[in-house]
């Protein structure tokens, strides 16, 4: 089933993403096109209370052009252990740190056009150090019941595909 | 906390997707960049049978580099309404057609840099009627078990977005 790179020409080098135009060569034998957006990868946290409710944060989207509803989230800089970068996240947009961390899955967001990977973590033992975002970051962090977020999930308030993938594995665990 | 576009410059003009690096006003003021990926976004069928499995696909997705299990998606075709994809798109890849259709969720994809959408429908009454895939198209669909897909998803052999979210969401339906 694999397609190979005959010829790959970058037609963007941007600060977060690079996109190329590549040629392959089909399974047939055939020559086709691709367009790829290159991505640095991310992770996200889902960060669980002693209550048992979720912390989530709401941020405008520029691509959406809306305020979203995610859990935190945050890209791979250069180097950086997933890990290392989901106790950064976590703390940056917040204030929380966690004691206890593990990891859940990896999932590709948009695998016909990009290879954006995001690893998500379950954080738990949660303790409040206080928010320090950068200054030109406009993230608010609240906290939500998982069943008041399934309920946002269903009705299309989250929309997300981490925090839904995120969440309702959560769900399936305490089920 | 919305984000006010002063300028745009189209940095690429591909087929399936069109990038665009664009200056923005921050809600303090400051100037800031945003590199945006615009896709005509997708469909994703989860197709479940009288015995409860799944309809699944196995295909080479070049931007990963790997052979992913999803369930069928596919590309929205200018003016072509979410439904219609869904159909033509799980006929296409799997041979099957649906007498029960029901919208799950829409979900975005990656709203960092991307304004995918995809629409995320549950199809029964499933009826085999052939396939007729593209020549092009490389494509194998199987059935699978709730369960085995459940584990498949926490092992990391299922690590597509989509897959995940509308698997979930079936398993916490069915619980």
């Amino acid at each position: 089933m694999e397609e190979k790179r005959l010829e790959r020409q970058q037609v963007f080098a941007g600060k977060i993403l690079d996109v190329y135009k590549d040629t392959v060569s089909l399974p047939n034998g055939n020559v086709a096109t691709r367009e790829v957006v290159e991505h640095a990868g991310a992770v996200a946290v889902l960060a669980i209370d002693e209550q048992g409710q979720i912390v989530m944060v709401r941020q405008y989207r520029y691509p959406m052009q809306e305020v979203m509803l995610e859990i935190p989230a945050g890209k791979l800089e250069a180097n950086e252990e997933p890990l290392e970068c989901a106790k950064r996240e976590l703390e940056e947009e917040t204030g929380y740190i966690a004691a206890n961390w593990e990891k859940i899955f990896s999932l590709y967001t948009s695998p016909g056009f990009a290879n954006e990977v995001i690893h998500i973590f379950l954080a738990r033992d949660l303790q409040y150090v206080g928010c320090n975002p950068d200054d030109d970051e406009f993230v608010e962090a609240f906290k939500a019941s998982v069943e008041v977020t399934i309920e946002d999930i269903n009705s299309g308030m989250i929309r997300d595909a981490k925090t839904v993938s995120a969440v309702l594995w959560w769900k399936s665990q305490l089920s």
